[in-house]
């Protein structure tokens, strides 16, 4: 089934748009996915995606505008005027419409508003626009079939043949009062089991989940996988039936949450992908790696201290300090990843000094298997037991150190209410080659009483 | 809509069940959702909740084991007769039946499925259980509303009030010829809207997509959330309908494989959670250790062979070792996680050679503040203009050396068909690290000439 752009097909389409053989354009693109044309005009030059998109008819254009990658649909939608906006988002969910419109500038905003034929639609898009980034109430949409729980089945029949034309997916009927509170649900199935002179409050549950529409939407995406939900209602303070929240909205706010969470665990701050401009890439990845450059002009200065103590006498210790640091930085990586993965999850259970227990018993057996082939490599190498010892030893508090670092951060961060991800990866690292080192030449120092 | 788990309830439970109130117990999780019931029992002691598993009600207790920590699962299976599983296991749809079934020893599948009294349900598990892990074929449920293009609207609504009640949720109704080949699909919505006495044939779309029951289920939900759908029919090489896949285990694949490439990256080779065993946390994460070990005694004897050049006239070259390696370390994980990420949303175009210059380009840009910076501050604290120069020319180096490799070994991972997610981690920091101390000591030595 999957559609593979060909560079026949690419070449043919170049052509058909330089002769402006629009109808042959329209009939190339008739059996194919708004999903793979989106595909295409990422790959194509930007005159030719303006060309296809105005000669498209806007039903399909709509849908391809959703799918397009966010800055090439901003180019696309600086080149439209806001009556061609309008056209386009009338063929949209409310919660589509709101976000492409939420996309443009605030004099745009307000203009194309203006421009909706459709008055109903401007109303919902307003109020989608008024609730916060990242909450239940900027993932809902407006549209939903809801029937008032006096009513009987046949009835609802009746009424929901109207409400569902503009409901792309009926998941749930939402039951109301008559305060449009909400006050159970019910299946199309259900409906469709039933008797036809039945009341639907007979009919309905009238258990129903819902969520605040300021919900955080990585709790609402939580609560949904968890009780592994197709759609949720959305409701306000007084319970009143606001709009519902569908699983493929989920699905984006769970792959962006997972990206983040990986990119910053590579340390990339900002949402960067492969295609992305030199610059934009360079914002996302400097200040991490000059984060790190911070941490070895740091890791410098600690071993500059111990050069007096060390150069003549132990001289080794120094080429250990890559190994010391490599060591340190993938133990509090590994440490805070199990951390952060457990917080996403709200896996993890008990008190933090359990935690930091269980970590530091972790990092002792670890520590000693690596130790004690790293000791035996010094012995064997150096021919020195005392330099074997010391090295060995303070690589086992190195890795103790770590871990419990590697596990704290994240979880201090997590009290204090900072997405803990961002312990993990370069900060973790940086900060764990300091005192890595810092604990490392430390105990040598003792060990070898220099 | 929250079940927050409260100590109180905890002590209440753990009294019931010491006096064996039965009656409280079935009452105190009458209204609570299964899931929050499985938090329970992953909390309380096993002998705990195994009472509570026997206690509750088949229709309950098989939802309860489908969401249970998978370890805990096993225990509770093992302690269970072949009698009591098939009775778990003949509330459950086919697709959770045969997970379930599939995680049992080989001689315990048989007598499970040997015990179950619906023969239609044996046949489909063991059908499901035919089929590789990780395909669509081990997604899918056998569970779907079939209608054949003869029916009427009225026959076939007769006929789905049957079908319907087996299926939890209806999304679409597929439609076969006589032969059970899919020849297209209709929506609920579409058969309400429809007269009664018009062909299914007439209102059905012909146009449906599905996936062959080979398909790897990373590809399944790509083509789910690419296409936004909620259900997708599986069918074999003649295109007879075999089963269908719902969007609420894509959710639980994209999960995996976030989460699975998320570790990775940290350097955890099992899939391993916070509350594991120290035994399995340290299966897990040692052997990435050990490569971390290795690759630092690589740098040790690397630094070691330029021991004698340096250190007296350029002791302090050294010195920057770790943070030549820290640099070299970040870049390459931020290159290969951009490639990583890119791969698996299929965002990565052009040759490779691009890529190659892109990210040479990219890290020189970035070398040369991060090296000009180095640069002034060994000046200023050294005093040494061309060991500051012998430090920043190697760091640009290193630099473009760490994002070439992490740029390339992803893509040639890939290239050759294996998961290029374990190119990030520790592979990847460990690799740069022996390359980028190689490196700086050997530009090093030349600029200075020593």
């Amino acid at each position: 089934m999957a559609f593979e752009i060909t560079n026949t097909f690419f070449d043919n389409l170049t052509s058909l748009i330089h002769n402006q053989d629009d109808k042959a354009i329209s009939k190339l693109f008739a059996d194919v996915h708004y999903a793979d044309i989106a595909e295409v005009l990422d790959e194509v030059n930007f005159d030719e995606a303006i060309y296809i998109i105005k000669l498209l008819d806007s039903e399909k254009t709509s849908e391809i505008l959703m799918e397009l990658d966010e800055d090439i649909r901003e180019k696309i939608l600086n080149n439209l005027s806001a009556k061609e906006i309008a056209e386009e988002v009338e063929e949209m969910d409310s919660d589509d419409a709101a976000d492409i419109i939420g996309e443009l500038s605030e004099d745009r905003q307000e203009r194309v508003i203006n421009a909706l034929d459709d008055d109903e639609l401007a109303a919902d898009i307003k109020e989608l626009l008024s609730y916060d980034d990242e909450t239940a109430g900027s993932l809902m949409a407006k549209e939903l079939v809801k029937v008032y729980e006096t009513w009987t089945v046949a009835g609802c029949m009746r009424r929901i043949r109207g409400q569902a034309k503009d409901v792309t997916r009926v998941h749930s009927i939402y039951v109301v009062d008559k305060e449009d509170k909400l006050v159970g649900r019910l299946s199309l199935k259900d409906l469709i089991i039933a008797k036809s002179d039945q009341k639907i409050a007979e009919i309905a549950k009238s258990k129903v989940d819902a969520v605040h529409v300021n919900m955080d939407d990585e709790e609402v995406a939580k609560i949904m996988a968890k009780y592994d939900l197709e759609a949720i209602p959305v409701v306000d303070d007084h319970n009143v039936l606001l709009g519902r929240i569908t699983i493929d909205d989920i699905v984006d706010v769970l792959k962006e949450e997972a990206e983040r969470d990986y990119q910053m665990a590579a340390g990339l701050t900002q949402d960067v992908d492969s295609d992305d401009s030199i610059l934009q890439l360079t914002k996302a990845r400097l200040p991490w790696l000059f984060l790190g450059l911070v941490g070895g002009i740091g890791a410098f200065l600690i071993m500059s201290v111990f050069e007096h103590s060390f150069k003549e006498s132990a001289f080794v210790l120094f080429l250990f300090t890559p190994l010391v640091a490599a060591m340190a930085g993938n133990v509090g990586v590994q440490s805070s990843a199990i951390i952060v993965q457990g917080l996403a999850n709200d896996d993890v259970k008990g008190s933090i000094n359990s935690r930091l227990l269980k970590e530091m018993l972790l990092a002792l057996l670890n520590g000693f298997i690596l130790a004690l082939f790293l000791m035996l490599f010094v012995w064997i190498y150096e021919g020195r037991i005392d330099l074997a010892l010391a090295v060995s030893v303070s690589l086992i508090a190195v890795i103790v150190v770590a871990g419990l670092i590697g596990t704290f951060v994240p979880l201090f961060l997590h009290k204090r209410g900072i997405d803990p991800a961002i312990a993990t990866g370069p900060f973790i690292t940086t900060s764990n080659d300091i005192f890595g080192i810092l604990i490392y030449f430390l105990i040598a120092k003792s060990i070898l009483g220099i």
